[in-house]
């Protein structure tokens, strides 16, 4: 079973998942494996080469792990956390504390189409994919021990793609990501300051300088981040107030499909289908017992979700990773520029 | 000239660097050349294609930007940051905060051999490197507007180094970088809790556990985190408290010399000669003016500086990036027993 280990000095948790363990000796050579159609355990007709389907988006009557369906959910095949039966305490505030490793990690096949991009899905299924991560967000939340559920894609080899057949990831935790740990803190400071939530503050600033923003559709708005880290690094949110995705309309979910389907076609075009994740913020399992010292339950007023695009253009070098303090050579404003003169 | 901007969500600063600016085109193809010794910037002879020497140790009376340098530091040729002669007020604490790129970007050319990698270099050699490594954080801490100097090696193509010759880089910021500040505030807490280091108290565990150390010669402790982020991932520290790197004696630098060459001679006979990173934490500047809310002056007593050793043999995806929770394959245990194990 893998583990979670507390960093006490870094302030963050880690998995140590020794169910995916290599021998030292398999770190040499490149783990990516780029399987062919021929294959591929993701396409119609191989459901048996998955673990057993969780849900799926298709027809009526027909039965799981058979072909026919457009979106589908199964456990992923080399899980970092699993979900058991055991009793523990959370209590880790000193250093060297660790817990088993429990949790959910997911797969979610992004449709059919081996070779399809998820930038050129077709919308219907697009609004479907997001329709799962509201789904898995939402049943998610029903497991009390559960602090957090991320949702993430990795697309091309550089972001971590290990399979081309489209699909995204989630992985839930029964702690809260450092990152989101200290999202929710500047959010809360500032609702406590300001009465206000800081995302949408962000929103009507970007909305009033407008320089940064790619897409605005008065539902969803993008734009590159003012401090983004990455060169074309994306922020993606509803302008209208929601601290959590899974709560989202289906209309909501219809402008995000076309936001995304917008603004990846654009990065796609303009820098030759480069490597990116992104990565949905939505905000904390607010049924979650506290468990751990410093958590808090989420505040409607507080948090808002958003949805993170990382091109992987430029590599993370020792200073980076030393400091947390990124160098991005190409400036936000002008790679919204950038992308709103491309052609669709 | 670039600027830092300050990320208020995320509670980091960014430096957008636009001196280095690329026609967005340019992100398409791999920047990375391995320049041939032939015409390589840091060979001796070819002194005038690097900005001006800063410091070096050479045989006395011999004149700068000339050859019979060990260990020569000049500016970086394309630095992200810069000093100049310009008043302004550091007062980022809301959103969209930015201040000039006020800074210093140096690099340490470790050696004549072009090819030789740092591993191989002869002991003295390294030592001269270290005490280049003190010399320059005690320097860059003669400058009031800086609260910290950040000294890092990129090894290998994947970990970020554009050339083979052996080189470390220093980044002076007049911010804290977030990695720095989140150690900052932990070490001030447990010292304040407890009357004790925070450092000096893992020292003592691992010396008590044993099972991840690599290295402890009475003055130095090399062991695998207990809570790394990376398979192989190393954590380098003096025994004897010490909070800034600047102070240390020559008897520990040729410890450390000693030191560093065992441990990342086991990594390249282990893993085939893997890229890395390292990043040395010291002390932040003592005598910086407190101009940032937030900052305190660092008691003798709460910090530890030590080398971070990042073996970049994993890729790092949308879940990591996303989350700061990484995952991790290699227990530190088995990493450690596998290292030492190693014969030199």
């Amino acid at each position: 079973m893998s583990e979670l280990r507390y960093d006490a000095l870094q302030k963050r948790w880690v998995i140590i998942a020794s169910e995916r363990q290599h021998r030292p000796q398999d770190f040499q050579s490149d783990q990516n494996i780029k399987r062919s159609e021929k294959e591929c355990p993701f396409c119609p007709g191989r459901e048996d080469q998955t673990p057993p389907e969780i849900t799926a988006i298709r027809p009526d009557g027909s039965k799981p792990d058979t072909p026919g369906w457009r979106v589908r959910v199964t456990q992923n095949m080399y899980p970092a956390l699993r979900l058991f039966d055991v009793e523990w305490e959370l209590g880790a505030e000193g250093f060297y504390e660790a817990i088993p490793g429990y949790g959910i990690h997911e797969v979610i096949i992004e449709g059919p189409d081996h070779d399809r991009d998820f930038v050129d899905l077709p919308y219907e299924l697009t609004v479907d994919i997001l329709r799962i991560y509201r789904n898995r967000l939402g049943a998610h939340m029903e497991d009390l021990r559960l602090k957090y559920s991320l949702i993430f894609k990795n697309h091309g080899q550089t972001a971590g793609a290990s399979l081309v057949h489209p699909h995204s990831q989630v992985i839930a935790t029964p702690v809260t990501p450092r990152t989101i740990r200290m999202e929710l803190m500047a959010t809360l400071k500032h609702f406590a300051e300001t009465d206000r939530c800081m995302i949408c503050d962000m929103v009507e600033r970007e909305r009033s300088d407008k320089k940064r923003v790619i897409y605005d559709d008065g539902t969803i708005i993008a734009f590159t981040n003012y401090a983004g880290r990455f060169p074309f690094e994306m922020f993606v949110t509803s302008v209208r107030h929601e601290t959590f995705f899974h709560r989202e309309s289906d209309r909501t979910l219809q402008s995000l499909a076309r936001c995304l389907k917008d603004i990846l076609k654009r990065l796609s075009i303009a820098l030759n289908d480069p490597p990116y994740n992104y990565i949905l913020h939505s905000g904390p399992n607010p049924n979650a017992e506290p468990i751990f010292p410093g958590f808090w339950k989420t505040l409607e007023q507080d948090y808002h979700w958003h949805i993170e695009i990382i091109p992987r253009l430029v590599k993370t070098a020792g200073f980076e990773w030393g400091s947390g303090l990124h160098i991005n050579p190409m400036p936000p404003e002008r790679a919204a520029e950038f992308l709103r003169e491309i052609e669709l």
